[in-house]
C-alpha cells in the first residue's frame, strides 16, 4: 500500500520533471510511509528520490518507534537536525509542501535547492479513499456516534458544557479511539452561536440548546459528527431553525453524486435556507473532506469549482448561528459512490431532547 | 493586560523601524488581544500598527466569538480571505512570524510588503509569566495531578491503555479542564521506549511499566506532568532506571536558579544518568517552557546557550528509553524564582504501584 502510493508520487516527480519531493507535514508522511502520526510537531521529514529512494529523517527522540512502524523507507537518525540531515539526500530541484513548509524551513533550504509548490499532488491523491481508508473511517464513526448515544445518556441536570464533553471523550475512549480528531465542541445556549465554541465550566439550561461536534482517531483517521440537541423544551425559533437545517442539510445528501461540483451543494443548502429567511445566518462552508486530517479536500463552499469523486468522503454540515437566538448545525459523514452517496452516519436527526 | 502587551510590542516595531507587525499564530494572537484560541486552524490574523492600531482579522465563521472576547483590537470580517482583507491595513516594512507564517502566506504577501522575521521578539516576551498566567498554570496543573490521582484509582487488571487514557482524561475534565494541553501519552511495557507513545487497545500486564504524560488546558494555559508507574512487581532493571531518572530530575530542580545555562541544566541530568550508565538511552532534551503552547521557549537541551530567568515556568522531565527494557520519565513543572525554583508540582515520585 505505502509503496503503492509512493509509486504514484514518483510518477508525479517524472512528469514535473524533479529530482525527488520533499514531505514534511505528519499526516502525508505517514500516508506515504505508516510512520507515526505525532501531531502538533515537526519532527519528521522524508524524502522521496526520482529514482524511488526513501529517507525518512526523524528525532532520536522518534527514532524507534518510526523505525517499528514505518514501512517501505529507510528511516535515519538525525544528529544535528532534521533539515541539516535532510540536506545529505536531496536532489537540486525538489518539490515541497507549500502549506506544511513554514518561512524558516523554506529559508533554510532554498539557497541549495530549487523548490517546487507540489501539495496539491498529494492533496489530490488523499482525497480518493481507498478500500481499507473507508473502512476505518467508517469504524471511527461508529465509535462517535455509539459515544455520542452514550454520552447523552448521561445528561442530567445541573451538568456543565465540560462535564458533557467529558462523557462524550469518555465513551469515545471505552469504545476504542486512539485519540480525538480535534478539539470538542459542545456550545450551548447563548454559545451556540459560536461554531467553534469550546467547552467551558457554563451550565447547561432548561430550554437551551447544545451543539455537539466531535471525532474520534482510529489507527490515524478521523471521524466527525454533530448534532444539535435540547435540553427540555426549547424556543419556538430554534424549532424552526432546527427543521430548516435538518431540510437543507437533507436536501445536500440527496443530490450528492459524482461530477457535482462542491458550489451546487453549497447553494443547495443556501437556498432552502434562504427560503427559510436564515440563510445570511450560514456563515461557513458546507462540508469538508476528512480523512488523515479532519480537515483536508476537497472543502465544500460556495467557491468550490471542483467536482466531488467516487471514493470521496466528506461531511455535508450546514449550520444557521442567529445572534440572540441561537445556533443549530447538523453534520453527516458520506462516501460519494457510483450514482450517489453513503451516508456513513446514522443518528437520528429526529428532535431529540435530553435529560 | 493586552494593552500593556501590545505597547511592549509597538516598541519593538519603534526599534527596529517598521511600519507594523503580522501576528498568523493563534497562540500570539491570544496573548495578545484575548480572541479565542482555536488550535489548529488558521482562522485569524492580527496586524499592529506603529501608530498603535490594532487589527484583528477574522473569517464570518470566528466572528461573533471574535468579537465577543477579543480586547483592545479593532475586529474585521473578512469578506474575500484573510490575507486579502490584511493587505488592507499593513505598511510596506512588517515583521512576521517566521514560524506561524507558511510558504504560501509568505507568498501572497512578499510581492507587495517587505517581511522581517520577528517570531523571536514574542518568543521572549512570552517566556517570561506574569503573575496571572503563573496562576493559570498552576491551577491547571492542580486538576491535571487530581485526575492523575483518581484515574490511577481506576486501574484494574486487563485494563488497556486506551482505557487508561479515559480515566484520566475523564478526570482532567471533571476537575475543569477546557480542552488537553496535547494528545494524552499512556505507553506500557515494551511500548514504554516510545517517548511519543499514544494509547493503543494494547492490555497493560503484570510486571509492566507505565509512562502517562498528560495536561489540561485552562483559560488558554497549559499543565503538563509525567510519572511512571507499575503494574504489580516490576523487573530488577528497570528500578535502577526509574531511581536514576529521579535522581537526576531532582538534582536538576534543587540546581535551578535564575541565570544558569539551559545546558548546564541538561548536563547535570545526563551525568547522573551516566554514573548509572543510561545516559545514551536520554534521547531527548530535558525540558521546555510552557505557557499558551505546550512547548515553547525557552527549550532546555544540550544545546540551549539561553539562560533560566524569575518567571519563566519549565518542565523538567529527563527519561531514559531501554531498547528491550522499556522507559521511564518523571517530569515536574517549576517556576524560576528569585534565587531557586518552585516546584508546581505534588505528584510523589516514590515508587508507584498501581492495581
Amino acid at each position: 500500500m505505502y509503496k503503492e502510493r509512493q509509486r504514484i508520487l514518483l510518477k508525479y516527480i517524472e512528469k514535473e520533471n524533479l529530482d525527488g519531493i520533499l514531505i514534511s507535514s505528519n499526516e502525508n508522511i505517514f500516508y506515504l510511509t505508516g510512520a507515526p502520526l505525532v501531531r502538533g510537531s515537526f519532527c519528521k521529514i522524508l524524502y522521496l528520490s526520482k529514482d524511488g529512494n526513501a529517507y525518512l529523517v526523524v528525532t532520536a527522540l522518534d527514532y524507534q518507534e518510526t523505525l517499528d512502524y514505518a514501512k517501505e523507507v529507510e528511516v535515519v537518525k538525525a544528529e544535528n537536525g532534521l533539515l541539516e540531515e535532510v540536506k545529505r539526500f536531496i536532489g537540486r530541484r525538489v518539490g515541497f509542501e507549500e502549506k506544511s513548509m513554514n518561512y524558516s524551513m523554506y529559508q533554510s533550504l532554498i539557497n541549495s535547492t530549487e523548490l517546487i509548490p507540489a501539495s496539491n499532488y498529494l492533496e489530490r491523491m488523499r482525497e480518493r479513499k481507498d478500500e481499507k481508508e473507508v473502512q476505518l473511517i467508517m469504524e471511527a464513526q461508529k465509535i462517535t456516534e455509539k459515544a455520542l448515544l452514550e454520552g447523552l445518556e448521561k445528561f442530567s441536570e445541573n451538568m456543565s458544557e465540560i462535564e458533557l464533553a467529558a462523557e462524550l471523550e469518555y465513551f469515545m475512549r471505552k469504545f476504542g479511539a486512539e485519540g480525538y480528531a480535534f478539539d470538542t465542541i459542545v456550545a450551548s445556549g447563548y454559545r451556540s452561536v459560536y461554531p467553534h465554541g469550546s467547552p467551558i465550566k457554563k451550565r447547561i439550561e432548561v430550554g437551551e440548546n447544545i451543539i455537539i461536534d466531535i471525532g474520534a482517531r482510529l489507527h490515524g483517521y478521523c471521524s466527525n459528527i454533530t448534532r444539535t440537541v435540547f435540553f427540555g423544551k426549547p424556543k419556538k425559533d430554534i424549532v424552526e431553525i432546527y427543521e430548516a437545517v435538518v431540510n437543507a442539510q437533507e436536501a445536500v445528501i440527496k443530490a450528492i453524486k459524482p461530477g457535482i461540483e462542491g458550489k451546487e451543494l453549497d447553494k443547495i443548502a443556501r437556498e432552502i435556507l434562504r427560503e427559510y429567511g436564515y440563510d445570511e445566518y450560514f456563515i461557513h462552508g458546507l462540508g469538508h473532506g476528512i480523512g488523515i486530517d479532519v480537515h483536508e479536500a476537497p472543502f465544500i463552499n460556495r467557491k468550490c469549482n471542483r467536482i466531488v469523486e467516487i471514493g470521496n468522503v466528506i461531511t455535508i454540515e450546514p449550520g444557521v448561528y442567529m445572534p440572540r437566538v441561537g445556533g443549530v448545525r447538523i453534520e453527516d459523514l458520506v462516501l460519494v459512490t457510483n450514482g450517489g452517496c453513503k451516508n456513513l452516519t446514522e443518528f437520528t436527526k429526529e428532535f431529540y431532547e435530553v435529560g
